[in-house]
């Protein structure tokens, strides 16, 4: 029996996870590849196309599906900015369709970790509901009706830049106070080291560790950082009013029980009207989200041109 | 030749405004009423019943629409709770339902003036659409994909309790704060009164006249207010990605400054992705957005549900 297959990729600014993933969101087969982003994007590009040529001896993958963070171009596949490789107007939707003659698709990172966690994971069946992804930046997607946002200029889902507190640290978008600036791992980072004037800097995970044995400076930033998600917890509850709150990313997916911690203030919080049915909690997929959503966005795009043709 | 029309009723705290809507949008002819929101909610009722009664002399309307401030049960018309006319599980629709024999639509004033703006307003032939109340609080209506979003439990569009500084003021909801509690006309007086601490009590219009005038406290509130408005804005552009954001109600239809204000802000602070083709705007309908809209939304309610059966 033949089985339908697309090959995701997520790539980040430390690994490159390539996928061979089933119809039905099981991995089949995946390789890894460490990005070392200073190398230029033509080397990482060709590590890309031999970790799906490898997954290509398990089955014959109908799409390849991409998220990146980042700004694409969905309509051509072109990534016009992103920061974590330094990539400016690469033209990797081509480059990939050059190599393998197949439909390509490529996203943002979380989105595609949404569409992952809507169609296979904790949002399965939900057609209302909304990701957030808390790891080095903040990030998410918004699933509204049954449709995926992508909003009028493929911007929809910018959760990380939402305004928690418009008096608030600088964001590294330029604006002030977004959630991110309180609640992304950079920022955590940056804020600790301010705060104590060491000079030395901790990693986030090294922050969060030093709040939980209870460092006041790094519990302090941790607390904030907590209180900004919630804040952009209620501000997305009271204006879309989803049936499915689901927390993905590093820095949750290490630490639990800061969904449990952000829930239990939502309860307190949020309108009455707003918690009916609304469940708030971990996503299932974990890191997998990515491959798993990017390959199957894939798939789905290319059965949707197929009906309209 | 015989016309389609419906009754549009937009019951507020002071007034409430009944109209006949053609199905074109324009108003055929309307009522007032002053509210006098001491008296029963039967002497209320009977007062909108006598209006429509009256504008019927003109056509037999197809439908009743109605907004109002509070929930509502969108399913049967009943109005769970109305703050301003302190209305507890009052059966408004079945009321309206049992005097005419009309379907009747009963929904949130905001969500009506969102539609009304959306069909025949400042948002007219676009599918993807934020309008922001600014008046005594500050509320909203999404339109996403080209459907106005309910969300799960009817609660879609209160943008007003979005938090744009979660170490912010107490909002009335209990939360602290939400943009409300730093732009809606009573947190701008309350602020003022709590600031200068005269014990006497301005009301909204007049501290934006005093700041106008240079009054520094006046200046800081507003100022303030403006900044949250911008930031609840920021957040709702970044998160949904609309081609417009519409800002309408008492507020800022008396200083229509205050949105280029706004707008000035947003083009230097939002994500560049997220400014490519997004107009910002004040409604066309100004406070006939309400009586159009809801009249609008139930006659379209009716070609739905006759399309379905």
């Amino acid at each position: 029996m033949s089985q339908v297959a697309g090959i995701g990729v997520d790539i980040g600014g430390t690994k490159i996870d390539v996928a061979l993933v089933h119809e039905n969101g099981k991995i089949i087969s995946r390789e890894y590849i460490e990005t070392r982003a200073e190398r230029s994007p033509q080397e990482i590009q060709q590590d890309i196309i031999a970790s799906i040529k490898k997954l290509m001896q398990f089955a014959q993958p109908s799409a390849i599906g991409v998220g990146m963070a980042g700004q694409v171009n969905p309509q051509n596949g072109e990534v016009y900015f992103a920061p974590n490789l330094k990539w400016h107007h690469e033209p990797l939707g081509q480059n990939l369709k050059n190599a393998f003659g197949l439909p390509v698709l490529v996203s943002n990172d979380v989105r595609v970790g949404t569409w992952g966690e809507w169609k296979f994971g904790a949002g399965r069946g939900c057609d209302d509901l909304i990701c957030i992804f808390v790891g080095t930046g903040v990030g998410g997607g918004i699933v509204s009706c049954g449709k995926l946002l992508q909003g009028q200029s493929n911007t929809a889902g910018e959760v990380g830049h939402m305004v928690v507190d418009f008096h608030g640290p600088l964001c590294h978008c330029g604006n002030k106070g977004c959630v991110e600036a309180y609640a992304g791992g950079w920022a955590i980072s940056q804020r600790y080291e301010e705060m104590v004037k060491s000079g030395i800097s901790l990693s986030a995970k090294s922050v969060i560790q030093a709040a939980l044995q209870g460092d006041p400076n790094a519990v302090y930033i941790l607390e904030e950082a907590i209180e900004a998600l919630t804040a952009v917890s209620l501000s997305l509850i009271h204006a879309l009013n989803p049936a499915k709150l689901i927390f993905n990313g590093g820095v949750v997916n290490s630490h639990p029980e800061f969904i449990n911690l952000i829930a239990e203030k939502i309860q307190k919080r949020a309108l009455k009207s707003a918690l009916i049915n609304l469940q708030i909690q971990a996503g299932d997929l974990k890191s997998d989200a990515g491959v798993i959503g990017a390959a199957n966005m894939a798939l789905c795009l290319i059965q949707e041109i197929k009906r309209n043709t």
